[in-house]
């Protein structure tokens, strides 16, 4: 059970967690923080939090629980604001897309006072934002990976394990390094392929006449590419030794291809596309 | 009117093609011809088509339109079995991908002789395959582009238009080149960039645990990974000068994307982020 949650930036991600506890009564009180006071106060008319803050310091006053939802260009000024307030033995946990730069944002901040930090990132689909969208249901059997500190104590990590279990979510640990090369594969590398083709056709003479006659295909690929520019700025800085290893890997790869299709070498074309259908058809996340 | 149409290979495409001209009563007679007879028989259970034959002379014997819709690769051989019985003033169409292959293979098989040719590409998703999928809405409000040939009588040409017509789609007119250099960059394009994802991701020592980690953005992303490897295949030999050379404009822009990532140029990639973002909003095919 967890006492006070605050909340800091109630948007689609902070606000589901928000509903899930609540559906759960996994939490005595559950506390917003942001920089947008409409914002807060449509989440507490939607009664997704019960109370909200424009000053951090009773926000997070006697919270045992503080979630720190926020792009991760953010991160390191937030650390720095809820510092000074911090209760004994709180736990401070976080959502963002990439975790090892979260944990040296949080080291650089909080030097040899730093709390019982517990990184962790629900894997959940984010075509929608906002706390309109909230939803109790939108991590359930979705995959939360929790990055634990090696100094965190065992109790610790499993009360930010038990509360993603609230929601309905399927917990893994791992090491943060570890998490950012998996996701830098199978997030953020589909995300700077899909930008990268709209604005390599974009930057055609034709490009008008070239987006006319895209189809379905085109339109599911590229989906991704209408996510936010910003949001994907910060994890790319973030994440950039890891996207940059996988990178190197699809440029290479793609070079190949490129050059058996410019041979035109049928058979090497045929046995790459066949495994990656395979490989693709046992897909089914 | 067309009196009789012969389709070559009926199959989601074909069959679409057979059940849209019926509701418009368009054609008198509609006869399929194919290698696998029991995909025939099922044709002509689900009343797509009026007969079929299992021998091409009489499957193209007094037909006025005679629709080749099989893979690229195998335009060449059909063209070569047609060629002898091809009634006098009979219209050849298809529905290839690429259109200068299909050209080309017409003109190797039938040089001097060459019939009333007016290459055609029905852009329609391509999600499901085979005759049992066919239904007569297809291609309503989809694209068709009809490149025809500079010696193709003008009456001939509004033929093969006003059979597309009757499917409900709207149709277009370009050059086989402009065709192929459209369709490298909003179709072939992506699908090879899907596929190497999918296989860079697969020969990962961890894959298995990579892809167990995936999320809604990499499904969208990589569907068209699950697509027909073999006609893939035919695409790419087809169409490799267009292809390889949008390949190298994507490959040029990866590398500068690359190399903001590496060197943390956050303006930079906003820029782009923002543009194509921009650009795929402005997208709603």
């Amino acid at each position: 059970m967890i006492n006070k949650l605050c909340i800091i930036g109630v948007g689609l991600i902070g606000g589901s967690l928000a509903c899930a506890l609540k559906a759960q009564n996994a939490c005595n009180t559950i506390v917003g923080y942001g920089r947008h006071p409409a914002n807060l106060q449509r989440a507490l008319e939607l009664q997704v939090i019960d109370a909200y803050y424009t000053e951090i310091q009773p926000a997070i006053q006697g919270a045992d629980m503080i979630l720190v939802a926020v792009p991760l260009g953010a991160m390191a000024s937030v650390f720095a604001q809820i510092k000074p307030h911090l209760a004994e033995n709180a736990i401070v946990t976080d959502v963002g897309s990439a975790k090892q730069s979260v944990i040296e944002a949080a080291k650089s901040v909080f030097g040899a006072d730093t709390p019982f930090l517990v990184p962790a990132h629900p894997i959940a689909g984010l075509e929608k934002s906002g706390v309109e969208a909230a939803i109790a249901t939108l991590f359930t059997n979705r995959r939360v990976i929790i990055t634990p500190l090696p100094e965190n104590p065992p109790a610790v990590v499993e009360t930010v394990r038990w509360m993603w279990q609230q929601t309905g979510a399927i917990v893994d640990t791992m090491t943060a390094q570890h998490h950012d090369e998996v996701l830098a594969a199978t997030s953020h590398l589909p995300h700077i392929l899909a930008y990268c083709l709209v604005d390599t056709l974009a930057r055609m003479d034709e490009h008008t006449e070239i987006f006319q006659f895209a189809a379905g295909g085109f339109r599911d690929f590229t989906r991704i590419a209408a996510s936010d520019p910003t949001m994907w700025h910060d994890i790319c800085i973030a994440n950039q030794p890891a996207l940059t290893k996988v990178l190197a890997r699809f440029q290479q790869e793609l070079t190949q291809l490129s050059s058996w299709i410019e041979q035109q070498q049928g058979p090497e074309l045929l046995a790459v596309f066949q495994r990656a259908k395979a490989e693709r058809d046992q897909f089914t996340g």
